[in-house]
């Protein structure tokens, strides 16, 4: 009789646990994500050399409806990857970097949408066994060795095209929208100018239609320690027993330096008062300093050198439409536009993001929405992709407008 | 007859000019400035090192009335010098760099002060024939060999301790004001603060109380370059065949790009269009960054590579008092203070200043001035430096309001 108690009472809360969990899993959790590779036998970039075997990862969350309508492109920041949203394994330490947008129920609901994001060509993280990507880290098929430099210049544009093989290759023929960060800002925009009766909303996060000089100069800034690495040997480092990691590392703390802003640095950072050693050698380091290039070359450990400098080189040509008038580019827009830039972003600045909008609306002739609002935060351009949340509700009335 | 009539006519328009010449020489020019020399027998640093044969040089404006007490001290910033106002010869390209509020009728009146400018220890002009300094490129007088990196790390303090030194020995004890930019604002701020009884108002331009772990860091950024040329080694580079001359202008490079933001960077130099090489390969460089290394290049020839690295460590050492709590520090300060941030300042930030406002004023106590006026511009930094004039009659009322 104990016994049977016993069990009714773990027969319960068995069936319990169970509801709970199925309620709070539609709620809030994706089911296991899959990373899916895609290949292109061949692909012509905008600088016009042909590459063989291009192949990039991809993932999805959500179903695609029979009349495959239903699409949300995501597309990722400088140093991401597709990994938008979700897990592959339930024990991965953290989730995509958009997890708290997307999933069932949340802003980009994937009880509605089908949500796919693609990595870029040359992406950062190609060592990253959950990255599939082709750069010059890749092996050229027509020699059997890596590109190194022999890779060309690629563009936001050819990222874009690679996307538009992989949606063609699906039937996926219009976008319900294109959302993405930072770099994800330039392929969104290049998306709706170039393809606009596809893109239906566009959602540019912390993001701007151009790089001036001065942005251009400040990333070929994070170029820098690779290129003076003794290792990179202009590129041409694979076979080598050294490797560049040491300038790899150094890159990656600057662009986190400048992704940062005062405030939130020094919240993250150590202050200067416990450096007794650098009173009294200029070559002793910063705490602040050591544990940011800690983390860095933490990271570097499954980044590439080569790849990192053409994202700089394919951030640092951005602007609309590619040529020499973004302002009238950008016009092809027809798309309703959400801006949403970060309040203290020092690197792809909310005056960016301000001109991009006016140069959208410039001609007055415009009748769809051309929105923009502030990311609160102390965390400067990260708060694009960490504080993401504190405008779902915003992000979630734009996807549900009617056109 | 005629010649008589000639010779009248003649010394009549002479005797105009002289008088033209006077009228306007006393609103406007300065009469030539002489650099002079200035030697400590010994100085102990504040890391503790004695230092002998310490040499600085130093300059005037104005007249030293009776009893000494008309004396403004101007201290300068990280790449300037002593000359802050009028030519040494009439044919000079340019004055000194303040010389739009130094001068006779000027904010800085010449006419009622004695205005005195003193070089820096490490001085970063150091082969710049008008610069006295000693640092690390210096002769020890101990080994007849330059210091390199066995010259001891030198801060802000050190430099104020030399300025009162010079001082002293003219017999000047009181300072009508001490006013300087950037790093001239750390020592202006710290000769407040450690001689409130002689300092008697404080003008801090483009300036900060402290520099925080952010700010350090993104100093560090301009060491680096240094630091990873192959020629630097590990400071001992001076009896070398080879130079640190491409780390040195790669260094000020980023220096001129932070001291500027995007509007001011872009206005000097060109966009990005006409740059068709870098679409290809992404080693080719933009020509904004060519420009930007040229005048580095040749900025570069004056300067040490030494002496900028000993000059970002004394920045970035730098808080008020020089210990663990400069809130607590600049509370000795006793002056009337006018803080002068520039209004695009993303160096030494606007925000920067005005935590330091509000540290001074934190205790409720002071009753004289704390003011604060945001300097216009499209410089950013450097709008401290050559937009200075916009604030001139608001300097030239608070040196003139009485104590």
């Amino acid at each position: 009789m104990r016994n049977l108690i016993k069990s009714g009472a773990l027969l319960l809360s068995l069936v319990l646990s169970l509801l709970l969990c199925s309620i709070v899993g539609q709620a809030a959790e994706l089911p296991l994500v899959k990373k899916q590779r895609f290949e292109l036998a061949t692909f012509t970039t905008q600088s016009g050399t042909t590459l063989k075997q291009v192949q990039v990862g991809w993932e999805a969350y959500g179903q695609l409806n029979a009349d495959k309508s239903n699409v949300i492109l995501i597309t990722h920041y400088f140093s991401g990857t597709s990994h938008a949203a979700g897990r592959y394994q339930a024990t991965d330490a953290a989730p995509g970097y958009w997890d708290a947008i997307i999933g069932p129920g949340k802003a980009i609901d994937t009880n509605q949408f089908y949500v796919i994001s693609v990595d870029t060509l040359a992406n950062a993280n190609v060592k990253d066994p959950q990255v599939i990507t082709t750069g010059p880290a890749s092996i050229n098929p027509a020699t059997g060795k890596r590109y190194g430099l022999s890779f060309p210049v690629v563009t936001i544009t050819d990222f874009v095209e690679v996307q538009k093989a992989l949606l063609d290759s699906l039937g996926i023929h219009k976008l319900h929208a294109v959302v993405g960060a930072s770099m994800g800002s330039f392929q969104a925009i290049e998306w709706a100018q170039r393809y606009p009766a596809r893109v239906q909303r566009l959602v540019p996060v912390i993001g701007t239609a151009y790089i001036d000089a001065y942005s251009a100069i400040k990333l070929e800034r994070w170029a820098y320690p690779i290129k003076m690495d003794p290792h990179w040997q202009q590129g041409d480092y694979y076979d080598k027993p050294q490797q560049p990691t040491a300038g790899l590392a150094m890159a990656l703390a600057w662009i986190t330096l400048d992704a940062l802003n005062p405030a939130g640095f020094n919240q993250k950072y150590p202050d200067l008062r416990a450096d007794k050693a650098a009173h009294l050698d200029i070559r002793a380091s910063f705490s602040a300093l050591d544990q940011l290039l800690a983390v860095a070359t933490q990271r570097a450990s499954l980044q590439d050198a080569n790849h990192l400098l053409y994202l700089v080189r394919a951030s640092q040509l951005w602007r609309a439409g590619m040529g020499d008038n973004w302002q009238q580019a950008i016009k092809n827009i027809k798309a309703p536009v959400l801006w949403l830039p970060a309040a203290g972003d020092l690197l792809l600045t909310p005056q960016m993001a301000q001109q991009s909008q006016q140069a959208l609306s410039a001609d007055g002739t415009r009748s769809t929405a051309n929105q923009l609002s502030l990311i609160p935060g102390q965390m400067g351009h990260l708060d694009g992709l960490f504080n993401i949340q504190a405008i779902a509700p915003e992000l979630k009335a734009f996807l549900q407008q009617p056109l």
